[in-house]
């Protein structure tokens, strides 16, 4: 299996510590390694580095050097412009086509948590077994909260997986539900959280990229595998429609399954769930880091650590400082932290 | 009359401005001068320059003379060490008694605000003429609020005071109340903020310290008009008890009489008055600076100005960012920055 994890994201929620250049996968917000070095480390579990890929643009090629200097340049495939999932996915496949028609493809974000690697490893693997008999497989992860942040799939016929992992068919993919559906959803015990990783063979996501988007297919056939893109090749990229793989390709497809999973999985939306994973994962409900604290509870600290930083009767705060900006957040409201970067591109674009 | 004005205060509440070597009276935490220099200001409208003096330690000398380049040296009165208002107050009087024996003395804490500059002329012209009658003259400062942060004077019989300002006894001396007695004070309309604001010849202080306090006088006495402070001297001026001048005296002289006055007054005690005092003086209810505000209120920073600061869903915030330290403060909790520098002087002493 060819493993691509896709690293064109240019989150705004992680200001000031993500910028234009130095994006959320890039950032090391969970500790040490960076949310990209992470994902490379997962894979590495499953299969050899020389089957590892990454799909980003031509900014981004020098932090993937850096940050995973055993990711060798043949293995990163350029976008020539960001077009959404779709597109990225498509040229992709077409471009490890070329290379090993043959191969099963699997398909990963860069910037996700997954804590439980042992379980992923076995989820990829079932993912592997129905791939090649032509399954489009999704990964359904069990809810742990009714959250309304995330899009879901529900459970439909159960499908002979020939693994010790259920597979399902998707009876209908469900965009990011209002507060009381999310609560239906979590107690019916039958909807997933649709995580963004997919597995499949190339031949199959080239097929049915040609059934249901076939102005993409006709791009992707144009830009062949070229590996330098001229002016001539981005522009005819840039054509292709903006859609996501979900609109584009799942919910159309009568191929695709969902493998459930509980993988302790989050997608670190923002300096919120950075915080709440921090505060479960190292056990510590004050992860403050070295802020002196008085009389304050369930603040999350993140600072470049060239300032003391002291907390006087406050409570659920985010406080992130780095070399030129202070951020000062609610917690219940990190996720409007893109508002900041709103206004800061118009009034200093420097910072953004 | 001479002017002495005492800076020797070594304020913790405002870290992370204030420091061991920058006390709260020598920082611009309302604009662009200091409490210090404002105070210099306010009695420069009142009397000649050569007649305002100082008192601090040895360590605030070139604090004084590069923010007050006015005051000549030989107009600072060096204490050899602190020990409280009485001891200090008893110092200036023998020390300007020595050179002008037969004056009125005003003594004027250095790090207060009064906003109404007019009225504070007045009132000092009306206190002069009554301490040329022999009387100990403090500054009853009508309340604003019924607060329990400050100490009250009790206004007795009314005292001819031969001026349009009208002079009362001081029926009783009050420390700090609880909330319902400061309730009641500030109902009764009889109540007045004991400000630390005095006039009086240099006579009468000396005669009432010699009466209340005779340990007091007799150190007095064999410090004479020292000005170069031998270590013999410093010993005999650190034998002094550490009293205020309000236990030690004021409390227990019949020649004390209080003026009511409405100066907009504030003893600017912690960050929450700064933050205060700004939105008052300034009609703006988000004295927030440049930081961006998105759904935040009551927010108040004081920023080095390097970083871009931003709010988000937070309020009633204080934000104080230097160059070496940052600190996040609930605006009811402001007077809890103190126990951070008692933290650090263990654990950082380089940053109190």
């Amino acid at each position: 299996m060819k493993m691509v994890i896709m690293a064109g994201g240019q989150g705004t929620r992680f200001w000031p510590l993500s910028r234009r250049d130095r994006p959320k996968q890039f950032l090391n917000v969970l500790g040490e390694k960076s949310l990209f070095q992470l994902t490379v480390e997962r894979l590495k579990e499953i299969v050899e580095t020389k089957d590892i890929f990454v799909i980003c643009s031509e900014q981004y090629v020098p932090l993937v050097l850096s940050q995973a200097p055993e990711i060798g340049e043949g293995q990163i495939i350029v976008e020539p412009a960001p077009r959404n999932t779709a597109a990225c996915i498509g040229l992709a496949a077409v471009w490890l086509s070329s290379r090993f028609p043959h191969e099963m493809m699997g398909v990963f974000p860069s910037d996700h948590l997954i804590m439980d690697t042992a379980e992923f490893r076995k989820v990829t693997a079932a993912a592997g077994m129905l791939a090649e008999r032509g399954y489009l497989v999704t990964f359904g992860i069990k809810p742990e909260f009714p959250s309304t942040g995330y899009g879901y799939l529900e459970q439909g016929a159960i499908v002979d997986s020939r693994s010790d992992k259920e597979a399902f068919q998707v009876a209908r993919f469900t965009e990011k539900p209002d507060r009381k559906t999310a609560e239906e959803f979590f107690t019916s015990g039958h909807y997933f959280w649709n995580s963004g990783m997919f597995v499949w063979s190339l031949s199959s996501i080239l097929e049915e990229i040609r059934t249901h988007m076939p102005g993409l297919s006709l791009i992707l056939d144009k830009l062949g595998d070229c590996e330098i893109w001229t002016e001539k090749e981005k522009n005819i990229f840039r054509s292709a429609e903006s859609l996501s793989i979900d609109y584009g390709v799942m919910e159309k497809s009568s191929r695709v399954v969902m493998v459930p999973c509980d993988l302790k999985w989050s997608d670190v939306g923002d300096w919120n769930a950075v915080a709440e994973i921090q505060s479960g994962v190292f056990q510590d409900n004050s992860p403050g880091g070295s802020a002196l604290q008085i009389d304050s509870r369930n603040c999350f600290v993140h600072s470049s650590g060239n300032k003391k930083i002291a907390l006087v009767g406050v409570n659920d705060l985010i406080l992130v400082e780095t070399e030129d900006s202070i951020l000062v957040c609610s917690r219940n409201k990190s996720q409007d932290v893109g508002k900041i970067v709103q206004i800061l591109k118009k009034e200093n674009p420097e910072l953004v």
